[in-house]
């Protein structure tokens, strides 16, 4: 049986197409409508068969729709979700899959009207963007943080005051997608991101972009002898502009001040290495070797789970 | 034919126990021996079957030998060097592996006496440290960087001038093992390495070392919610901590020299957020995502080269 009968997904980009391609395999909607305003996307997931309907306007399905799923760039959430809720049935509820929470609630709730909202964030992704790049397993064993707004959630991670039943419902949804389901607040999710998504984010672009004007010095050899670390970096720093630079405005606060700890503990680093105090940096490096191995041993690496003696 | 009748490996670690596993698959030499003055390590060499003979003194084994790898942390080559020459017989090779090249030649050419010493770095690695972690094909298809002393090298990468015989025969066991071969000078290694390997992993520990203690923070859910661009630092900062201080030290003035352009660059991208400057945070978003292209095209992430849809 399908958790909603009807579901409209608002943005055709990587995330809402692969939540398409999702529920349908995991037979999470009955029906799934798809809308963007952009006619190209359209066309492209008409052209994939994803969807049941399209359309560049999220208003003439919304009617039909049991949950609709705002998948914009942040920075677009409060215009998508204004222009939306006046065309959904009263008492249906609406999500998000936004990166930042605090910023996109407050932009939400103030025209919610009589739909509910609850505020979700699947932790996924790739570095390429667009309904061709979408696919269905894409939240697998992956975790989705939702955030109620007047539910007593835990930072636990647990549902221990139980959330209303509209976000019951929304956790079954990413259940059936193949999601781990974690509840937070809204500003604990945003400190707790940016950490380990926004700020890496943004060192990774950074550092691309000093490299590729170093390139004036080493002429391509960054291209050419990237994979001593360097490519991973670019990997990270190739993902969708938009959404990111609306990450890095709507979580600013969280952001600076990782950052700002970030750049401390770097020039203790750099000290370190200018007066060739060694012992301090084979401290730091074994220290850090640690959260790897926490990291395997909780199975968010499956790459390095499987790692095993190749050859020998 | 083999391109050595006989090669002694110096230190059994990832390079050198998985330079004694691609040799004897690529028939790059008759025999192979190894030391390290580490009893464990012998055994488990011994255990391994990845050698013919092994010993805690290179001494015992260097006589034998038509070339000499040093396989140990940058901050020992020249001890190692000291060690070993005595040892082996006039005109024979000896080369080494480490990630710094200015350094380790300084310290290795006032000890060479007769034999003839071809500086060579393969990029390649893995998060994991020890013989057990080695394996046959590391190398294949990575780039082997050689950086011969007294041969015109061009930057370019092109053996335009012509490199000595011995420079020659080192480039042949390289391809033998599977790499692609670069002819550089040491200085401009240095650099470019600094550029794309030395400076992400200074990064990766630093910011790895910072969310270490935003765990106090954020209990524990840093390591939870990692996948979200942070796990890929983890992964680089995983690597040997006594390796990568002795790299940090002994590349100090390009590595802080690529630092001090990082940090300006990041503060600018700082200053941006703060100020809400969305569209200096767009251009500079945009303009890395070329480079990432670039590396795909060049064949430099055979991961991405083989992305594909993986369901629609």
């Amino acid at each position: 049986m399908a958790i909603f009968e009807t579901i409209l997904i608002v943005g055709g980009g990587l995330i809402g197409s692969s939540i398409a391609r999702a529920a349908r395999k995991g037979a999470a909607a009955k029906t799934i409508l798809m809308a963007d305003k952009n006619p190209k996307v359209c066309e492209a997931i008409s052209r994939l068969g994803i969807a049941d309907d399209v359309s560049t306007h999220a208003t003439d399905l919304a009617l039909r729709a049991d949950l609709v799923i705002l998948c914009v760039p942040p920075g677009q959430m409060g215009g998508a979700a204004k222009d939306v809720i006046p065309a959904m049935r009263s008492g249906t509820i609406l999500t998000d899959v936004g990166s930042v929470k605090e910023k996109i609630i407050s932009a939400i709730a103030p025209v919610l009207g009589g739909v509910t909202f609850i505020p979700a964030h699947p932790i996924a992704g790739t570095e390429y963007s667009g309904p061709e790049a979408g696919f269905a397993t894409l939240f697998e064993d992956k975790w989705c943080i939702i955030t109620p707004q007047n539910s007593s959630a835990e930072s636990e991670g647990n549902i221990t005051s139980g959330p209303s039943d509209a976000a019951d419902l929304v956790a079954q949804f990413w259940s059936a997608m193949g999601s781990n389901i974690a509840f937070m607040t809204p500003q604990r999710h945003d400190l707790v991101l940016a950490t380990t998504s926004h700020v890496p984010h943004l060192i990774a672009y950074t550092l691309v972009g000093t490299a590729v004007d170093m390139e004036a010095v080493t002429q391509n050899e960054v291209v050419k002898f990237s994979a001593g670390g360097f490519r991973d970096f670019t990997r990270i720093a190739a993902s969708d502009p938009v959404m990111w630079r609306d990450v890095f405005l709507d979580n600013s606060e969280s952001v600076l001040e990782v950052v700002d700890r970030f750049i401390e503990d770097l020039s203790a680093l750099k000290r370190a290495i200018r007066w060739k105090e060694g012992d301090i940096l084979l401290e730091h490096f074994a220290k850090t070797r640690d959260i790897r191995t926490k990291i395997v041993d909780a199975g968010q690496d499956s790459a390095a789970a499987n790692f095993g003696r190749k050859d020998s």
